[in-house]
């Protein structure tokens, strides 16, 4: 199962291939046809003799003549198929998969070994694909120590002690990813604690053979960049984006950079955030810091993706004035319009900061003139780092599927992302990544849904939930029918799970500060970071409508209105949104207090079943992922028992409300 | 004021002698007399001469007749002045110190070198000074990185990137402590994570050099091991006392040990605590583990200190049976009377961990036949870590006139260590220290008081608060009247100050866990490490008492009574014994939940008072010192409105009781 490695033993996640000689897809793979040549070309015959060679036991060979070809591989002209869409058809004894770059026949390649892989009748059809978005983004937040911030899959594979790696396990995890339509790869921490050096002369040789190992998957590299850079490492005095010296500084560098590696696709920009360096020091907004980058990168068709994940992170507790939730929206709106063409706003889903439930962001929608990423987290920092099975997949699907009611016809985020709805083409969808140099690469086996599920969502965000973890399901696992319905059944139920032993109602932050793991009511509470439930005997919650902070108004009407009015906030998001009374009765009929103490109750009942479920497969899955699932399932029950009894009794102690049905609170 | 140092320059805190050619003690100080040589002799030499320079601008000059002698500095064979104790007198124009050994005149001219710089009226008396506690030790908590644990005051001065340092500031460290009567000190951290070697060959020699200079003032040198320093530095596979190889391996060590640092005072030991291995993990006993030891150390005259903080930090916060104020008492009582004579038990003041109020540990008293040092911290972890001006000596002389009714006669705290209720000698009182390598030695300024102070209150238990604090002012600063009215009001009224606006009542630990600064009510709530206050809406405390955790009948019966009867248990400890509601009347008149109110408001306007005190002091002392005073007063002013808000905004959120004068609670 694992392929040995001079760093590490690792496995192929979804594209073990298990042989299986008897397949009836075998006819397509006697030989293949490919009217065009390069190292994308080469990585599809590589793919294919992988594949053929593992599944079906024989060497997939070339043939000259279309005729003859079972599988016809070719660069065609057809406009609607875009720069990376592809055309498959099929007749009895041909699959035929056209597109206008190598890219597309890559991915058409990739899309008949998943259907294979999952016994897929899908082979019936002829079909077009073209990804939804235009930018499908994994986010590293590696050092180049080699640590991992927020990491639960183990160390770096891109960095180790201050040095790149070039390595066997990069050009998997290339194959890997682009086999789910992954285009774009940010490859270090946007918090620039050690990489300041990556645009230093010295390693931007191996930045280029990376980018290059990339590119052969039609995969494009950013890294992350500090906005002081002029400082740090070019010794000048200041940052500020209108200060000649330093625009002639970040030219040069450019210049440099674009000639050492001419295929690096540009800069991400953390600034102003968290005690990062950003124009506000310089009175400067972030128009003008990220125009200046980005008019320094241009000439090489490079880009700045400007995160607007911009706070007051000093806020004092005491204020109840001064909202968090309103402050990407309070930031970034007034510059809507004035940003270049080559700039792109990645905004994370939710006004906060991937809790388990968020609204969406106001800016969705509410920028109309301006590039935009939707960020999501598939490293679970805030839902159980990967020692908690968290399926995020429905979580997204509600995100891309919500109304912003920017546009009548085009409203949802989805389609905002996707370029529709303001005519661009510099949008995408971007996640913060789970993955580390774990054998099993995300840490816990169910984590790798999340990988692949977000791909796959990305390139379409049709496909619905339980689609995606079929499919994840059977190529990771096997067909058998009791695997694919325990372990989709518990993936689509445990974002739900989790939530219920979270926080409750949306009003989230109730963790350990730093680590952010592990129950802590009033961890973040007296703190400065914007994150308060404000709970007292008598309720809790933050009123973020027009009579509180009036977070709510950042929204389109109805969207304020369905939030702002207690009857129609959905029950998830209550607390959110309003201050209410421990005997509230939400729309579940039940009170706060009661909606509290059940839910919690109830999600420990989920993780039993879930554990008592996964027992189940041992016979039918391989042993080591049984073991490290079952490893995992038996932590989180102890956790989510951990988290019930503290979230409850916090309540109890505080409302001296009892719980109906007489369980014990401590 | 400081003396330039290879390492660093450092200021002499009370041995800063300010010219004064007046005074009219110069005439005792023409010449000296002495009867004896040696180190210390040599060193009482160069004290005399370092002081007389700069105080009175001359140099003292050595007579060889007594008759003629200003300063006769004699050896002599009185049996009642003890090993360490000095006979004082004087005559028109002779001071005569003797003493039955060289550090007894050691201490003498120290004592003569403080009455006249506090230009003191005791030069009228004749009288005998003999140390109350034979052992008066300093521990330090340095790693041999540099880094001190709970060090609030630099780094460390002994310790540098795993070496030992010799330097002139080691030499003055040794005057400065032997000058107010320090007999012993522990270099090294009782967490022994990086100091293992200091017990290979490689450091012996230099550890030898370190143990001569500070024999040189009288003062033996203790240093920390790990119980399992046979597996880490022998390399067996065990650390049982019973073992016969680790014995061997013991009395080995100890052998080499001995060879190389003959003057060595012995180990002190933190077992089976807070994850320090132990004599637990082998079923065996506290006794068998320290007399192991002792048995291998007895024949060079060594001695095992052995920590009582022994507690169980995996509690499970849901466990309300378990109480860790009772765990010393419960493990080391059985042991009563089976402890060799060279071990020595080291006992915290009070039952849980060097809070800001807590009772007095029941050992004291309880262990009727086994060596004892009684254990306080003017490192200031849990009090203001020196960044808060927290004077610890009224708190040391609560304790320390502590009745336990152990002894009709005897029976308080301080006539226990000093060996006189049960006849000891291997008795006596230690801190956990609160020096570092900062030019002040220890951060705050007014910090030194601490030193200074424990160490006064060490020779001398009848010394007051008050007297201590004059001592220090006058020899720190100066003689001025309102500096020592200003200064000595600060100090005297600090610690109060600092309770009044901490955990309200005894109840302790509403800390930010792990740094252990800054109010945070729950921090420690729904953890592992038995601290818990169990507040909820109706009220908050432990019962301690024979109904709750019985915790009070480890008491001797009058203080059991004493505490267990709400109407006697002292209002500051009404939290800590008993459970209470918010609306039950105090003593003092006030509800718990007012108290809380008022004392926090209170807490604040006292260092709204200090910082205004302080600030007339500018024309009256030195600038440095006022300046850096100043500028912690001010965050002391700060950081105490941080804690009043968190701990009244807590209460009131969880209580619902308003402020009956109605201040803004948040």
């Amino acid at each position: 199962m694992a392929i040995n490695n001079i760093e590490n033993s690792y496995e192929q996640v979804w594209l073990e291939y298990k042989l299986d000689k008897d397949s009836s897809y075998k006819r397509f793979f006697s030989n293949y046809y490919i009217n065009f040549s390069g190292d994308i070309s080469n990585n599809i015959i590589k793919e294919l003799a992988l594949f053929t060679n593992k599944k079906f036991g024989y060497n997939i060979t070339e043939c000259k003549s279309i005729k003859d070809s079972t599988l016809i591989l070719k660069l065609v002209s057809d406009k609607t198929l875009g720069d990376e869409g592809f055309d498959f058809s099929l007749t009895k004894t041909q699959v035929i998969i056209k597109a206008n770059n190598a890219v597309g026949v890559l991915y058409g390649v990739f899309h008949i070994i998943r259907d294979v892989n999952c016994n897929s009748t899908i082979l019936e059809y002829n079909f077009k694909s073209i990804p939804q978005n235009p930018l499908r983004i994994l986010n590293h937040w590696d050092n180049m120590s080699g640590e991992i911030e927020r990491g639960y899959s183990g160390k770096s594979f891109f960095f180790k002690d201050g040095e790149i790696i070039i390595n066997e396990r990069i050009k998997d995890y290339a194959r890997i990813i682009a086999s789910v339509g992954i285009n774009t790869i940010n490859i270090n921490n946007v918090n620039v604690y050690d990489a300041h050096k990556l645009i230093t002369e010295e390693y931007l040789e191996k930045l280029n053979t990376l980018t290059d190992i990339f590119k052969g998957y039609g995969i494009k590299l950013f890294i992350s960049v500090s906005f002081a850079s002029p400082m740090v490492i070019g010794g000048l005095n200041s940052a500020d984006p209108l200060n000649k010296d330093v625009i002639t500084w970040w030219k040069d560098r450019c210049r440099l950079i674009y000639k050492m590696v001419p295929e690096l696709g540009g800069f991400l920009i953390k600034a102003d955030s968290e005690g990062r360096p950003g124009p506000f020091t310089y009175g400067r907004t972030h128009a003008d810091g990220a125009n200046m980058l980005a008019e320094c990168i241009d000439e090489f068709n490079g880009i700045i993706i400007w995160r607007c994940f911009v706070y007051n992170c000093q806020q004092d507790w005491r204020d109840t004035k001064t909202d968090r939730a309103r402050s990407g929206y309070d930031n970034f709106k007034p510059l809507d319009g004035k940003f270049k063409d080559n700039v792109i706003l990645q905004i994370k889903n939710g006004p906060m900061d991937f809790q388990v439930r968020e609204p969406v962001s106001p800016l969705f929608g509410g920028l109309e003139n301006t590039n935009q990423l939707l960020e999501v987290q598939i490293a679970q920092e805030y839902t159980g780092q990967q020692k908690h099975v968290c399926y995020l997949i429905p979580m997204f699907k509600e995100i891309l599927d919500f109304n912003t009611y920017c546009n009548s016809k085009y409203g949802k985020v989805s389609d905002i992302i996707s370029g529709k709805t303001f005519n661009k083409t510099n949008t995408g969808i971007v996640a913060v990544t789970n993955t580390g140099d774990d054998q099993n690469w995300t840490g816990h086996d169910l984590a790798g849904a999340n990988l692949y599920g977000f791909a796959r969502l990305a390139w379409d965000t049709t496909l619905t939930a339980n689609q995606i973890a079929e499919e994840w399901i059977k190529q990771t696992f096997n067909n058998n029918k009791k695997v694919v319905d325990i372990v989709s059944g518990i993936l689509l139920n445990s974002w739900e799970s989790y939530e219920k032993y979270n926080a409750p109602l949306g009003i989230g932050w109730m963790v350990n500060p730093n680590n952010h793991f592990g129950p802590n009511v009033d961890g973040y509470e007296y703190d400065r970071w914007g994150t308060y439930h404000r709970a007292d005997h008598l309720g809790v919650g933050i009123d973020r409508t027009k009579t509180g902070t009036g977070f709510t108004l950042q929204f389109y009407k109805k969207n304020e209105e369905l939030f702002s009015n207690i009857k129609t906030c959905p029950d998830e998001l209550k607390l959110f949104f309003h201050r209410l009374d421990y005997n509230f009765v939400l729309d579940s009929g039940k009170t706060i207090i009661q909606h509290i103490y059940d839910s919690h109750f109830d999600g420990v009942e989920d993780v039993e079943s879930f554990l008592k479920n996964w027992k189940n497969l041992k016979a039918l899955i391989d042993n080591k992922s049984y073991k490290r699932v079952l490893d995992r399932l038996k932590f989180q029950l102890t956790h989510a028992k951990e988290w019930r009894d503290v979230i409850n009794t916090y309540f109890y102690r505080k409302s001296s409300i009892s719980d109906k049905k007489g369980r014990y609170i401590y």
